[in-house]
């Protein structure tokens, strides 16, 4: 059985050998910074994993996982010059390092880099990845708006919420798979249900990470611990207080996401108390729990040994057990 | 003999049945804006009819033309940015209108709803256009990328330049109109020298839009008068001039190549006369008129009846006649 480890070492090797800084070197040099700042490499591994367990040559399923992970670190340097972000991965941010501009343009250029990287696959192949990938790269880019614009109104409801996370996250883990099972010529059943057990893994990887930002260990989690309550960000845990909490509580909490204050610890903390008594917290652990195993459910129908489905089970259960 | 504007008009039908403001608003409306402020449409319009001249069928080329016109308008929001441009096409530009961060993601969202338009063609086609697209793409990052290094360099040579604009504008005019060539299935030496014309033509159509920023008419041409010279461009007028003029006029040009003036009309008007006095003017028509030529020379080696290669000799013509 191959592990996680091993996916993630032969995809660092055809990264290494893909990616070069040519000229002009301020486009390229920060594509070389972003992807070389490492990160779980969690897309590519399961493009690679699907592949494999489906019965296809690991080889072949390197060109996507590639252009999955390119795609996913545009996305990141985008974003981080939208929310003004200084740290990704513990280290600067792309527009911080150079300027916005850059970050802009080196962009753009790896977007176009992701479609290139299909390029190896015949006719056929390729048309199904790049439509699979355009759809998951306007999704992605409209589950960013929705973030964005989530930001200016008070009355987001919980399914907003989740779609947004499903459309921002989740669809590029889905797509991952189902590329993976594309190149393994699996069959439409198979990669349609492939396709719900990566976005239910997603989202539920999502809510996770929502849990992290306020609860996760400093040491370990890449980004500031406190980032989104700072940013007054309504998450999960957010929106889920303001429905469980008692009236008081719930007016608290709003003041507080009214307030950016120059040292943000005290608000911080009442925050992340008020996320635990309204037993927003609970709810998000028993949401991360039900995703986990709605992806599970969508693995009975798939033509597969019971052995590799364990090892697909197995991934999910350690991604939702991780602390970064 | 179809007229320019028969094109247009197809062309323009096409877009406004394809072009729709879905959910998230905030990400589609401003790519409905930018679109609908209207331009000359030459690259559809060159997409349209290299694929009429080549006997292929007009409406095949629909969707490739409006992908290379998506495209096209996306690198005028993303470059908007970076250049803090006011207006565009006489209008409040996307980022100014809205904001910097609705620039970023709608450009995103149109470089991958360009790829989209492909989709309606056969995978054999389909992979012939995307390659195509992508290659073009990356150049056109490219290009602006130098564009924004040259700022910075004051060592920047003619060829250089040259080089500059063939990638940053010439390769697109090209590409879109190899791409009308190929969704004719014209032979593989009738694509490679319609994009040789594309190119020159996109090469000369650059130098005259860089010559017309600085002598243009105001009241017809989109952008404002001067704009290149009070960003301190250096436009090909600029670098001929450090060439031709006179030790002192090469560094009175380079003084006023250092300030930013709060009311910049005598500086555009003292550079305009450098300009003039130095030979760089007619050194421009001449290299308009050069590469204009070239264009006409590999016409020579495409089958094509004459009455057609006499359509897009007269197309060229007139785009070098222009005054917008």
């Amino acid at each position: 059985m191959r592990s996680t480890a091993f996916y993630r070492n032969e995809f660092i090797i055809h990264l290494e050998k893909k990616i070069e800084v040519k000229e002009p070197k301020n486009l390229y040099e920060p594509i070389n910074y972003i992807l070389g700042l490492g990160g779980k490499r969690l897309r590519p591994v399961l493009t690679l994993m699907t592949t494999d367990l489906f019965g296809g040559i690991l080889q072949d399923a390197l060109d996507a996982a590639l252009a999955i992970e390119m795609f996913h670190n545009f996305s990141l340097v985008h974003d981080d010059i939208m929310d003004d972000a200084p740290l990704r991965r513990g280290k600067t941010t792309v527009h911080e390092k150079w300027d916005v501009n850059t970050g802009i343009l080196s962009g753009d250029a790896m977007l176009i880099n992701s479609y290139q990287f299909f390029e190896s696959y015949d006719s056929e192949v390729f048309k199904k990845l790049t439509i699979l990938f355009s759809k998951t790269a306007i999704e992605v880019c409209e589950g960013q708006q929705y973030d964005v614009d989530f930001e200016l109104r008070d009355d987001v409801t919980i399914p907003e919420y989740l779609k947004m996370i499903e459309y921002k996250t989740a669809v590029l883990v889905a797509a991952a798979m189902k590329m993976g099972a594309i190149i393994a010529k699996a069959s439409q059943n198979d990669t349609d249900y492939i396709y719900e057990f990566g976005k239910n893994l997603g989202i539920a990887f999502q809510l996770q990470d929502d849990y992290l930002d306020a609860f996760g260990d400093p040491e370990t989690f890449g980004k500031q611990v406190g980032g989104d309550i700072m940013e007054n960000k309504k998450t999960f845990l957010y929106l889920k207080s303001l429905e469980f909490a008692p009236k008081e509580q719930q007016e608290s909490l709003k003041h507080l996401y009214s307030l950016q204050p120059e040292d943000p610890t005290t608000k911080i903390e009442t925050v992340k108390s008020i996320f635990m008594e309204s037993g927003a917290v609970e709810e998000a652990k028993k949401e991360i729990s039900d995703y986990t195993q709605k992806a599970f459910d969508a693995l009975v129908s798939i033509k597969m040994s019971e052995k590799n489905k364990s090892v697909l089970k197995e991934f999910g259960e350690n991604l939702m057990k991780r602390t970064v």
